[in-house]
């Protein structure tokens, strides 16, 4: 399939190279043009403006944020030159509002959108093991789900309206911003009182809390390692927002968002911004007056 | 081996049924004698008093909470005609604090003192299935390690200092509250913004939250099914209590603790009390409007 | 002197009639032109577009929020026209990063920007007793201080970075606001123990708590009086949302700005929008199960 | 008037001490002897039990909290003894479950209760500037009217439940601590945009907060004067754990009294216990970051 590939960051690179490496046809476009050389030396051909990479029969959008997103997509006019049969497909995680905006701009112009965002991270883009939640006219995800056989494991699909899909996606961050701020306040109450939290979740995850997020957050936090970052915790902070507002959106408050938002404050006035997100456990020990051994 | 059990509630049932069952002999104390025939029946020896049940090798306390514990154990002398070899073991799910002087006066007394709190639900009790998480002395924890086997699935040793057994069990239960209002939240988020609550959690618990808290309790929510109480908010609430004054004792400010407690106070002003404690899924709901529907 | 004025609504309107009477020559812009006719009619030119009321001494812009403000200031390019000697006031409440971005086209196209929000509702704006937080360069604070004397009671200068102004009004209604939350949670404390909250603030607004704030606050709350609104409670929640910008712009967690935050969703989702925003009141009283009689 | 009075800390020796001067004959007793020895030196007379000092036309117990009260007035059977027509009247502050116990164990044995806690210091104790709130009969207020003239400036009296004027108090000083912790949010917020806390306040406690407590208190959080403190954080924590502690009573939630806790605890971890409480305000510029400053 011919396919433009417009973002080519952590997650865009590996995505789009296991599209060339599938046989597709892929044009992408970057900000900064020297990333894309990398794509084009393995067979990427280069597309000179977004409007180029649009030329063609589908097109994925993998921006850092709902700026970029809004920049390349809405504000470049790139929908008015687009051809009608193509397909948008959104994979970035942006907010609920700006996909809806997309949601309309497309449909005024007569583009089919879907909005695709994903779960895991640049291993697991490169591993093609992504789980990919996809929302959007049915016979469009039809058409491009080629392409997420190639780029994931498994696509959830969540129904016509592509905002949902967003909605999913920042439910299912904020839900992991949650796990890891639970462990954080049990391993801070462990240690003050004496107990290893090595012991402490050695035993949950076993048993209860028997899953990935479990797992690999709590070994995180008990060896306190934070670098190399997994996911900045500034990352962390703007998909917090992202839920936030998304609540905000529909009136829904959420007071453990809220303890979230003030937790990762905290840790980027600490110097965290750049480290994994689970380093928010330094602030449960830090508020304890047990900083200096954390 | 001579066993004392006091404490004969739903969980204290069936464990003293099943150590009569694997041979031992279990003389039995509940404050109403009622409960204690059914088991005097099926081959225990009623204690008429507590000093009875402490008159064995070991003895085995599951009573409600600090109180009924202070009461039975620390108020009544039990402990100052208890013979010396006795090896006193607490189950129930107490305070960090009540642990300590529990264990203040037992070596005081000379006396093993073994915190032992489980995991698992009445029917956990009844297949001895139960997570024993176990403080104390090597040498008493040895002594009952046969009836812990015959209890539980497994024994997690945490040292020989027995209230950091009480410190586990509360940080469990504290992170299995903090899942339950995080699942809320966003089954709130979800919903507002119409995606179904169970798309969303069908995906997360098939992969990053692939554990038994997060199937079992999200398809709870899902289904708003929170009668029959597997667990009842009222005692969501004492345990969110037993966190924040572990975290007293310690200095430990725990803000999503305060959030729960904030939230299981609105859900037993709104009548579910006696719910499961998943029903704090209500409150969520309710904050944003969409109450009649929940 | 010639004042250019922008932005007509319950506080701009009042505004700018007391300029007029005081004899300055005021050209109006409002983006409905039914607004400014009424000004018109008191003896206002009419100023076609908002380049037009930038061809002035001064001009005093008092525009709804950041959107509109951006929109008619920085994206219109009225600075680009505007004549070397116009001092700019703008004297609504916005965001310290859109005043930033103010300050900075202003410095760039050598024109001279005032930030003066003022403290005091529509009544106080008519009354010219509001109190104005002036920030920005000395000299041009200086010539624009005989409007400030025509509109306020008094003038506080808080130094030469314009922004600091706006972080001055923004901090103060954080603290109103906080205020009222405070009062709305003990009011409900106090019902609930069967204390009139009459009682308890008659005491407290007497004493400790003599101020305007608690006592005309704490009178509306007691009489549940939340209708005609002084100050709607959405804005309440935009200017909630001004703070936790604020001090994201500057990692400070705001945990009490987190909580309005939730409580004004809590409320609007009940449908007090356009309620006084004491009615944030009622959430502390439904919470407590005590909705009904409240 | 013949009184006991029982509880000589730094608020109960200069009540002791105004009512001697105002010529009631007092007989005071303290846990610990040497205290009451200078009020006798002053013309007390000696009570060698509590007992002893019930035995009067009314008792006076201003003891340090719900423990100490409850160990010397219910535990100690005072109330048996105490002649019929004694007034109890309890000035101390405590939990509003503990004047409930209270009132009931007085009705039982016919005895008069009245609680009657006061806001204000030390200073203000012998100063007899306190505010006295007053709920009980009113045939046993009128009785002890007398002594609250000679002991405050005035007396707010809140009916005939005794536990409302607990209630009264403590919601007092949770709007206190409410109104602390506003300030020093604020006050951090302003700090880290560069705009001078005392600006800030100048205006603010001139206008909308022109009242006793935020000027004051403003005062100590700008000048980071937190010593001597005129009342210890540690306390600040006690009484927030009393207004929780009423709020679960009747199940009230209250998110800014959760919000302090966390907070007190923060501060206690680092080490501010004895300090002033408004020295809550280094947790919110610590947790900004900027804690060496502050």
């Amino acid at each position: 399939m011919d396919v433009g590939f417009l973002g080519l960051g952590a997650m865009g690179r590996p995505m789009a190279l296991n599209l060339i490496k599938a046989g597709h046809r892929v044009r992408v476009w970057n900000r900064s043009r020297a990333t894309a050389d990398a794509l084009i030396a393995n067979g990427a051909t280069a597309a000179a403006t977004p409007h180029d990479a649009f030329g063609a029969e589908a097109a994925i959008s993998m921006l850092a944020d709902d700026a970029a997103t809004r920049s390349v997509i809405l504000d470049s006019g790139v929908l008015n030159a687009a051809p009608s049969g193509l397909v948008h497909v959104n994979m970035a995680t942006i907010s609920v509002a700006c996909s809806r905006a997309l949601a309309d701009a497309h449909r005024e112009r007569g583009i089919a959108y879907v909005a695709a965002p994903v779960f895991g991270r640049p291993d697991a883009a490169a591993a093609a093991s992504l789980h990919i939640v996809a929302a959007g006219p049915v016979a469009a995800i039809d058409r491009v789900q080629p392409l997420f056989d190639v780029l994931g494991q498994k696509t959830w699909r969540v129904g016509d309206d592509a905002p949902r899909a967003n909605v999913m996606k920042i439910a299912g961050n904020f839900l992991i911003a949650c796990a890891i701020e639970a462990m954080s306040e049990s391993a801070a109450l462990a240690h003050a009182h004496g107990l290893a939290p090595r012991d402490l979740f050695e035993m949950l995850t076993s048993t209860l809390f028997a899953s990935p997020i479990y797992k690999n957050y709590s070994a995180l936090i008990v060896d306190q390692r934070f670098e190399p970052a997994g996911f900045a915790l500034r990352l962390g902070l703007k998909d917090t927002r992202l839920a936030l507002a998304a609540g905000e959106d529909v009136q829904v408050p959420l007071p453990f968002g809220s303890v979230l938002r003030d937790n990762f404050l905290d840790a980027i006035a600490h110097g965290d911004a750049e480290r994994d997100w689970t380093a928010v456990a330094k602030v449960a020990l830090r508020r304890a007056g047990r900083g200096a051994s954390g």
